[in-house]
């Protein structure tokens, strides 16, 4: 495969034309405001959430992307699926079917999985609750044409967000599953402190089904609202880019900073800053 | 092997006997008070740490502890290895000698090493520098008597504490060194989160040179003193010691608590909750 840095990255399917918006780097702005920034600034990709898009309308939003000429890369976010009652467990696995046809009419072939903590001290028992409502979407997923991207989160996140926690775990997870339907997102937030990310990388290869950028800022300003803009902390984000583009990831680049000072930033300048510091760092 | 729990636990030698204060759980005491404080509530071992040991000066620091009828379980602690220069890092690996004796003349058989960040973004590079600073202490170790436990941070520390974030990678290293000499510190507050802790406590066996307790609290109320006591959090305390003992590992048992609220509380009301918690949790 030609490296993606032989190439100008400014040609279309380049590396400038993967990037994407989380939609939630810029959390003020509706679906409508956001798709229509994107395309100011030459954004060809957003990631949308669940919840602006209920505000909007799926079909709103939908139509919103398609005017501004934007393609949805992401649905954010099913999972959380583990919970003390089977009949609480059914309930959200319906919730993730739900997630799944939102995806679906959204036009995005993506749908990401934070699967949520445990209700209690007992971590195998909510992995176990994880693996059983993955099992439970495949058929759905695999009917509307949805993957499924199990999102490891940094292990800071394990007792109140997920207890999914490394890439090789996803990974694993996702194996049991038809490579149509289930594979991983690898976000460096969560991943760049592993020992064996580049292994994991190369080992998820084309189970990879989005990569999420964003730096690693000392001292943490906030465990939840704590990431940085890229370049602006200690993650070696070329080098992981690289990495996730040789295992043969080749879809559309996110930045998802959740962080206060960025999101008291005035949506335009937030884009223009992202899209200078993907270029000098990730691109 | 007879299993740790078939026992009363108040025997000489059996869980209850095992409890020691990790001394920064308690850190407006001096030595001599924290040593007299262990005393007054039957906890028999003590893990130190060098600047109030320099402080009370170590001789008499040794002195106090043996008055007082408490054994030094550790001495806290070394490492911080990767620098920009060479002669930083000389500098470092000196000072660890120093850490060495300190230890000896403590009467401890164990100095933990907390290995330290990166300089800049290559984790690579650093976690090369503390192979190679701890190659370098392996015959100072040695001739002392001392055993250098190697304790993987969380990995939320991996940008600014410690580049050594999984038992799996601290052991790796270890192993590369004499087991009289190199070993690890498992630490439940820096590897409950992860899928394979059982697996690597397993695996490091008698590389177990030390074991900390403490609990993880949810939501965290800071990164670096966001430890809770002992059942105030979601950890699997129980679980995880029996699984140390199970590695064959039968040493003290660390109390290591860096929580405002608890530095705020008074000396004796600590080590009386400490107690009570122990038996209740861990023991």
């Amino acid at each position: 495969m030609i490296p993606s840095d032989a190439r100008t990255g400014d040609e279309p399917g380049g590396v400038a034309d993967r990037l994407s918006l989380n939609q939630m780097t810029v959390p003020r702005w509706t679906v409508r405001e956001a798709v229509e920034g994107c395309a100011r600034h030459g954004i060809r990709h957003i990631g949308l959430w669940r919840e602006p898009v209920a505000e909007c309308g799926v079909e709103a939003s939908a139509r919103a992307a398609r005017d501004a000429g934007v393609a949805v890369s992401s649905l954010c976010r099913g999972g959380w699926f583990p919970a003390a009652t089977h009949a609480e467990r059914q309930r959200r696995i319906d919730d993730n079917r739900r997630a799944i046809a939102e995806a679906h009419a959204l036009g995005t072939d993506t749908l990401v999985l934070v699967c949520g903590p445990a209700t209690d001290r007992d971590l195998d028992a909510a992995r176990r609750m994880v693996d059983d409502a993955v099992a439970a979407l495949v058929p759905d997923a695999i009917a509307a044409g949805v993957r499924l991207a199990i999102e490891p989160l940094h292990p800071m996140f394990a007792a109140d967000r997920s207890v999914i926690v490394t890439l090789a775990q996803a990974t694993m997870l996702a194996e049991r599953f038809p490579p149509v339907a289930v594979g991983v997102l690898a976000d460096v937030y969560h991943i760049w402190w592993d020992p064996a990310v580049y292994e994991e990388i190369e080992r998820a290869g084309a189970r990879i089904f989005g990569f999420h950028v964003s730096d690693w800022i000392t001292p943490l300003p906030d465990v939840l609202f704590g990431r940085g803009m890229m370049g602006d902390g200690v993650i070696e984000l070329r080098r992981l880019r690289r990495a996730v583009d040789a295992a043969g990831y080749a879809g559309p680049i996110e930045v998802e900073i959740f962080n206060r000072e960025i999101h008291a930033m005035a949506g335009d300048d937030v884009l223009a800053l992202i899209g200078a510091r993907y270029r000098a760092h990730v691109a």
